[in-house]
């Protein structure tokens, strides 16, 4: 099966791109953020404060959702979209990456990953064939495959046996997936930070065949360096009319040196975490708003924004909300941080077409130097 | 100083009324529900979704403002509507209430009331001239006098010399608060449940004069029948050409109850604290949306309401979020019950003016007894 997800490149700067992927639930504009909605909420948002926001497509994370409210349960009330009244794209993790960073008593088994549920404390089995189940039920537009998030710092023993194994299951996870009309397929490259892994992955991945390429295990700690460093030995053997998608990444520093390797899809908590924390973005960098320097300042955060959570209130008034732990705080500064991160993938998509990526990032890494909170 | 707060009377129906108050910062449809904005926010209400619901006026608590952010940096940054956004009229209380529910090591004297903050423990005083200043620096449009809330239950010799005690502190409120052309000062009668009690307040704080008149000290245990038995014996006492409010109530029947005997405004934080809690009012009586039995129902809380909040979103969906303690739960239920509440009032106008009120507190009655949940 050749890949079916139409995705025209409008423009390039370099490695980087700017295009539209055409789902049957809307177009995406490239290079693209997808705002995390966890377990069926991108949380304090209601969908029409993310849509305003700008985003394109949300990310589900499948493991949440299979052990609350689970995914035969959202496949009767009607899929996911229904359930969250999101109409745009949803891609869907695979579930791999939470069932390694929050389950309990995990088991990996070349059939697959057994685990005790981090809330309930249920037994779980998750297969290949079961995430793809999984995702189906829950009406994914965009299907992701089981694979096993390296942990690192790994050995290349390591780091290969678990690439190796990723790849299996992406094999199996291509069988169970099938050639629906509604949803595509990505595969996974892992391998650590090692180059000849890398390349391994993709190119088995490239033989199997994908409507497009994530790289994963990455932002686990290597450091953007290193990060980056991958990104170059590894884009280069993916197709260059596939989109590829970089998984968990990252701060605006990160999202546009990647971008300035060739990627095109990033989905992060830390818009919407930070938001939860008092934290917002800026051009000028990141600001703590528990800071006592705002408690009087009449400024709004983003007077130039079209987002209201961003124009139209003081940062005196957000300080305050702040420290009173009023919810107010964590609606308006997540919908204030997911506004800035959609202006920033404008301003990205923009400089791309206009071939001055490189001042962008210039601009962003001196903003996040200046910032009054340590880089993220 | 004769009143100068314009209230007309559009119909009645036996002592119910209905009516509009006419401030300088709009007009108030009596009955008048006030959601309760404690420090500044509705919580988890965007000043738009409160205005949306139907609100005409907000509360804010003075005690709450004054320790958090202050009331000279509120008014240093513009007054309480600009700080909040909310363009509407805004009530304050006084601060007696909350002083007596949260602060510590209370001493109570003639002067006034001093305390310990329950934030930081700073030491406060609080004099009926303070308040009527903070309220004035918080550009409050409704201002009450400072009271002393009477502990329930409390002997006829204690509840005597504490409602003596209120009188000397609402004269002194009133001379503190002189004659300013943007705001209004309301007396609040005190006097538990014993009716000779309630009738001396109601004759002090006439022959005192106020622009309207606040009955306070009820729902503090004494039980809906008690409460309804003092209003009897207390509204006669009150002008009928001058606004009424009872204090801190209360559940729907406790509002229609309340408006049968003449009462024109209500806050309460039961649809805002029921909401972060779970609950939803319907017309059919509250429900619990934790219990199971809502996990796969598809039906939203009321498909004919205006409110997005209560028509767009299933109860399977606001069940999920409750078990998985989202912040979006918190959000969408209180929107709904902030919602509901402004119908309940609205159909309490209607129901006025055609002169059906009891009709349609027979119905609110039995949808509390055929609720899911104990009566709140």
């Amino acid at each position: 099966m050749s890949a079916r997800l139409p995705f025209a490149i409008h423009a390039t700067d370099g490695p980087a791109r700017t295009g539209t992927l055409t789902t049957p639930r809307g177009r995406i504009r490239t290079p693209a953020f997808m705002p995390v909605g966890t377990a069926g909420t991108v949380k304090a948002m209601l969908p029409e404060q993310v849509k305003a926001s700008g985003a394109d497509i949300l990310l589900g994370n499948t493991y949440h959702l299979m052990l609350r409210p689970g995914a035969e349960r959202i496949a009767r009330l009607g899929g996911l979209h229904a359930f969250m009244r999101w109409e745009g794209p949803i891609l869907t993790d695979s579930g791999g990456y939470q069932v390694m960073s929050l389950a309990k008593l995990r088991r990996i088994t070349e059939e697959g990953v057994s685990f005790r549920s981090h809330i309930d404390g249920a037994e779980v089995a998750l297969t290949p064939e079961r995430s793809i189940e999984v995702q189906r039920l829950l009406g994914s537009t965009i299907v992701m495959v089981l694979d096993e998030c390296t942990p690192f710092p790994a050995t290349h023993e390591e780091a290969r046996r678990s690439m190796e194994l990723s790849l299996r299951w992406a094999a199996r996870s291509k069988a169970a997936f099938g050639a629906p009309e509604d949803a595509f397929l990505f595969g996974i490259v892992q391998g650590s930070t090692y180059a000849d892994l890398r390349a391994a992955s993709a190119a088995g991945l490239l033989s199997i065949g994908f409507d497009g390429y994530a790289v994963g295990g990455l932002a686990v700690g290597e450091g953007q360096a290193a990060m980056l460093d991958t990104l170059e030995v590894t884009v280069p053997h993916l197709p260059a009319d596939r989109p590829r998608y970089l998984m968990g990444v990252g701060k605006p520093s990160d999202i546009v040196g990647a971008v300035r390797r060739g990627i095109d899809m990033f989905d992060c908590v830390i818009p919407t975490r930070s938001g939860r924390n008092g934290q917002a973005f800026t051009w000028r960098g990141p600001v703590n708003l528990r800071n006592a320097r705002h408690a009087e300042d009449p400024r709004p955060l983003d007077a130039a924004s079209d987002c209201p959570a961003s124009a139209l209130y003081s940062r005196a008034y957000l300080h305050h909300l702040v420290k009173a732990g009023e919810i107010l705080a964590s609606v308006l500064l997540t919908w204030h941080n997911l506004s800035f991160y959609q202006a920033l993938m404008a301003r990205i998509r923009a400089s791309i077409a206009q071939g001055r990526l490189a001042d962008l990032e210039a601009e962003l890494l001196a903003g996040e130097a200046g910032g009054d909170i340590p880089p993220l």
